[in-house]
């Protein structure tokens, strides 16, 4: 190890041995239970959990500010990774105003030559003088403290710090909140923000036990924050929860906590009377702390701050690593990959929150390589190769020769292979040699591409045995007549969406109709869409952040228009509605991660029957509510669906009830424009209608809530007249 | 190598043995002169360089549409690394139109599923047919031509092929270019494309030698198609160079060959008749050939295709890989970098060709990591220390023991230890000892957080023997005369940007002047601007498609307006004038790369003196013409300056006069809203304005282009009034 030292080592060096009474907890991985993989494990959580120490009081004497250095290693031999230092120096950072008086902060001290520019970014955390209080209620020192809380961002600008922390302390911040909006937004220079919370309410300082309300909670302290900050990226802006020796209410009940999974959150400021002395006389958390941290450790990047409330570490040589060791011990197995198992769950990972748009199947060719993947759910195939036996069960129950199925978009073939392996195994299971079952099978597909894969496939795999039929499915009744083509026994599709009718499945089938026996069977028979409201201030950013790139700025929107070729002979496609209404308004495709259902039980939405013999419209209208049991924003809704396919024969992406293993559909979002915001007792309810026109079909939605007294807040209808998003058929 | 095989080795077997007879070039790298480094050197070569085959009506059989794998593998024993293929199969490919007759091409046949999709990413190149001709006199076949090609865009885009190309026969392809255009702008697909241009302009089927334009060449055929493409991406849209046995003068005139290092070169067909056969009867280029796809050999990253003219090789089993070694052989060590030598250049790598907006240190305090990066350059502080020294030597002749010396704008204080460097070095060589000449040294510099640095290192480096003053310069007459400092001998400055006055040097120097002697000396003593034509379609683009993210929509514009808060509660910037303009009439800072200098000289463009004692104004006016010696488009002006410090220390960044090893400025470059078209024998001027008022200064520029019958074109004024690019004083 030691040909590998470099400056940084020094500072902070890794290996240090770690205490040896140190224990694994119980889940503790059994992999790595031989004492020598151990040790390894043990040594990569010294590395892998970062740990910070906040500089006190207790310690900083004025010469630290030139000798940073030497703080870091002695840091590091207690096997902290980083530091929370004075961004002002000590003078500055530990100077007390004196009421009343005129106050004229010290200078910063604190010169940015002693230290290499690389480790100042990785080692040190700037820290904005605690006396800073923009809020002060005397306006004076609230503009001293506007000013000094610039010059020190300015500063942890200049110095390129890769972080920096301030600590709120009030319940309400309007104008320090105001002083980061435009920071962050308006200038170019980036790095992460901690924005420390109040350990619990009744700490804050304009804490008052009249007027302040009753469900007030350190969640609306942030969420109140980072919408003063227009909800800047949580790349940068991310809260951090402060943990005293009594832990609030919202850190202990699981369901106000799960908040924080979908927030921004940079990690945990831990004041050291939260440890207790355990029987071998180190430093040790409760399980309640332990088990407020396990349940938010969403990942090794978060950061832990330990912050001295006494100086006994002072005088106590090992304490100070006790603090270290025991924050570790709480959380280093919750996300540790044993090197075997790191490589599997990459393959979801990369998708995780990414938004997609739903294909548009009808209106735009598939290309052979998504033809390709949705090929490879086996599960989704079997569903429809039982139902098929289902269906031939039943009807070559009376001894018919033949049943003529239609396959209704047929894309490269898959069902088409399905359907006649069904036919094999229904002959080898129900008939004798000689009276065997024949499946006339007609293949439609209007993908002029994926036509001459099926052709291809008909040669060489089904010996020619299937008609296929090069049209979108909705001319053929007049083809069919055309060429005498028999009327289906049964008809199979596989048109669906994330949300079921998405891909236009409705007006597709219904356009066969006419061709139809009155006893022809449909697989799918039904489909069904579900709802839930979700939490995520991460999705609510992704999808407000995405813009079109000079290159794109020719590609077809989702909505209604489409590109024009403009005076100069460019094509360019306009969002009158502006960017941002352009993406809120969407439904996405998304393997949602960082958010959270805020109903136990999605509820339906639409549903659709085949064959629709009666011609119903197509049209929907749908009014679901859902109680809401925690201060919450409302980012939207999450869309499911089920599929029967054939009597019991359903597939399912509905979270209660997922088919196991099937992979071709992720859930649809149904976002709002803005954030809402919900009170615990609150009921909101998705409005939405599906309407149809000449050229296609869109959604039109809104968000009402509800509150206990009888008010009722209406969010805007969203996309309508389908201006953002229309599924042309 | 057995055990790393791959289903792709065996398509396109990269082991075989390269023939034995290659010889290296007679500049091939020395380091790799022994046996077995020569043989790695032949074998990375070919992988390194990519060869295809197109294949020709003489070998091409129906049944290989269906059998493309082993046809790739008979290749790869050849040593070709990829195909280029008729994407509708040999029978559409090569079918003929017959004249007059109701022509009704045959369909597609090439199925998707015969490969899987990352093969025929890798190994095959979508041919478009060659009959296809959108631009035919015949309306009828015309009609027919378009809809064929967008048949074959399709199915191109449903394989998932990462690259097609298609062949020109036409000096004029409005139709042609007016169907990509359509295509690459609103196809959310994105393959590389190939225009294949003609061989020579007499091939192109509309040349007429009375009408066709003694200048017209190949390189306008393209600039035409590009420009009918809207300029769309480089990394998309490509020329690709057809090479026949007689190479036209543009292919060998060294300057207009030139002109496709600044445009979008995919690489090179080159047609079998180009083969000689050497002494040992094997198939050779001739010198000629080799010139000239080794002028243009940028990058192995180029594609060359050999297109058979004869049946030959169906006869002769050896040619096929003699066609292909002797390109390699060619082109192989152009860009070939031993092992050794491949990481110096990354560094600068980096740089090429990324627009970086110019830093404005007046109205925008630099951060610690910029001064150090600066502070690196060497070779720009000998030059001021040997400025330094000189006037030290001069005035110091007179006796004197004292000189007082201002350093304007310190930053983290480089130049003040260069100048009590000069006084010890002074002292040693010229003073005896209790005749030491003492430099009284002020250091005024107006960034609060590069104080911080000066104050340690006044008190850590220079011993507190210098006075910092805590200012903006403008100020230091008001405040100097308050504190009764003394006026200085010398003023020293680095205060200039990539064209010189474009950090607004000039109007800080001026308000220091009414506290200068008349014999103060200023170092520098003037500044130079320097400019040039330059073509790029490549920068052009990059301009163009900046576009501004999300997270950036507050931060400041570099023109005049400024961020505002809006009804939301959100910081936005507007660009009333639009993105595109925006980015336009911007002055940037490029390590330019991927362009060519339309001009033997720079020349001369603005001057600046110091100290300006008249107070003569900063505004300046300059008209500059430059002669344009081919066909061209013009994408603006690369800009340089020279820095004349004290007599003879001159510093410069302009090509001719260039200090060696400096490295503290890239050129700037002034581009134009749209490339200008000129002729050869047209001259171009740049018309450029510097304006001053209250708040900042702008440039403001046009192009004027005058043709030799007296035509002028004059382009619309760029940043009129600091709209787009303003320097805030």
């Amino acid at each position: 190890m030691s040909s590998h030292r470099t400056y940084a080592d020094d500072l902070f060096p890794q290996e240090v041995m770690d205490s040896g009474t140190a224990t694994p907890p119980q889940d503790y991985p059994s992999s790595t239970s031989s004492q020598s993989s151990h040790q390894h494990y043990l040594e990569s959580a010294n590395s892998r959990i970062h740990v910070g120490w906040v500089t006190s009081p207790y310690e900083a004497k004025e010469e630290l500010d030139t000798a940073i250095s030497g703080h870091c290693s002695r840091l590091g031999e207690a096997k902290y990774t980083f530091v929370a230092f004075p961004v002002g120096g000590v003078v500055r950072g530990f100077w007390k105003p004196v009421e009343g008086a005129k106050n004229e902060p010290p200078a910063i001290q604190l010169p940015d030559v002693q230290l290499a520019n690389n480790l100042w970014e990785t080692y040190v955390t700037g820290r904005t003088s605690p006396w800073i209080d923009c809020d002060s209620e005397d306006p004076k020192f609230a503009e001293i403290s506007e000013e000094s809380l610039i010059t020190e961002l300015n500063y942890i600008a200049y110095m390129g710090l890769n972080s920096m922390t301030i600590q709120l302390n009030r319940i309400s911040s309007p104008r320090t909140a105001a002083l980061f909006n435009k920071w962050v937004w308006t200038r170019n220079t980036r790095f992460t923000m901690w924005i420390q919370l109040p350990s619990s309410i009744e700490q804050c300082v304009d804490f008052d036990p009249q007027s302040t309300p009753k469900n007030m909670d350190i969640w609306t302290i942030w969420a109140n924050f980072r919408q003063g900050c227009y909800n800047f990226s949580g790349v940068y802006l991310q809260a951090m929860l402060r943990i005293a020796g009594d832990l609030p209410d919202e850190f202990v009940d699981t369901k106000r906590v799960d908040r924080w999974k979908a927030e921004p959150l940079g990690g945990f400021v831990v004041e050291t009377d939260v440890y207790a002395t355990d029987r071998n006389g180190m430093a040790s958390l409760s399980s309640a702390h332990i088990s407020f941290l396990r349940q938010l450790w969403s990942s090794d990047d978060l950061r832990i701050l330990v912050d001295p409330k006494t100086d006994t570490f002072l005088y106590n040589v090992t304490l100070k690593a006790e603090y270290a060791l025991a924050l570790r011990q709480a959380v280093r197995d919750v996300n540790y990959k044993s090197s075997e198992s790191s490589t599997t769950s990459l393959a979801v990972s990369e998708y995780k929150d990414v938004l997609q748009a739903p294909l548009q199947p009808l209106s735009e060719n598939l290309d052979s390589s998504v033809y390709n993947v949705f090929e490879q759910d086996k599960i989704k195939y079997d569903a429809y190769g039982d139902a098929v036996m289902g269906v031939l069960k039943e009807l070559g129950a009376d001894g018919r020769r033949e049943i003529v199925i239609y396959l209704l978009g047929g894309g490269r073939g898959p069902i088409g292979t399905t359907i006649l392996r069904a036919e094999k195994d229904y002959n080898t299971k129900f008939r004798q040699k000689g009276d065997h079952l024949k499946v006339k099978l007609y293949i439609v597909e209007k993908n002029a591409n994926a036509i001459i894969t099926l052709r291809y496939m008909n040669h060489r795999t089904w010996r020619r045995r299937v008609t296929i039929i090069e049209s979108d499915m909705r001319r053929l009744p007049e083809i069919a007549r055309k060429m005498n083509y028999h009327q289906p026994d049964l008809i199979v599709s596989e048109l669906l969406g994330s949300i079921g009718d998405n891909e236009l499945s409705p007006e597709c089938l219904d356009g066969v109709t006419d061709f139809l026996k009155p006893e022809t069977i449909s697989i799918p028979q039904k489909y069904i869409s579900y709802v839930a409201p979700i939490m995520s201030n991460h999705i609510h950013q992704t999808i407000r952040a995405q813009s079109i790139p000079y290159l794109a700025r020719g590609l077809p929107s989702h909505g209604r228009l489409q590109p024009e070729l403009n005076g100069e002979g460019a094509w360019v496609q306009l969002y009158p509605q502006g960017d941002i209404i352009n993406n809120m308004d969407q439904i996405y495709v998304v393997f949602l991660s960082k958010y959270i259902s805020l109903s136990r039980q999605t509820k339906e939405m639409f549903t659709f029957q085949h064959p629709n013999f009666q011609h119903s419209t197509n049209e929907r209208s749908a009014f679901i509510e859902f109680p809401i049991d925690r201060n919450t924003d409302i980012m939207g809704f999450a869309g499911y669906f089920d599929l029967h396919l054939y009597k019991n024969v359903i597939l399912s992406t509905v979270p209660e009830t997922h088919t196991p293993g099937m992979m071709s559909w992720f859930p649809a979002l149904i976002p709002l424009r803005e954030q809402l915001r919900a009170d615990d007792g609150d009921t909101v309810a998705l409005k939405i209608n599906r309407k149809v026109d000449q050229g296609g079909v869109w959604y039109e939605w809104s968000a009402q809530l509800k509150k206990p007294n009888g008010e009722i807040i209406t969010t805007p209808i969203q996309n309508p007249n389908g201006e953002s998003y229309y599924m042309r058929m």
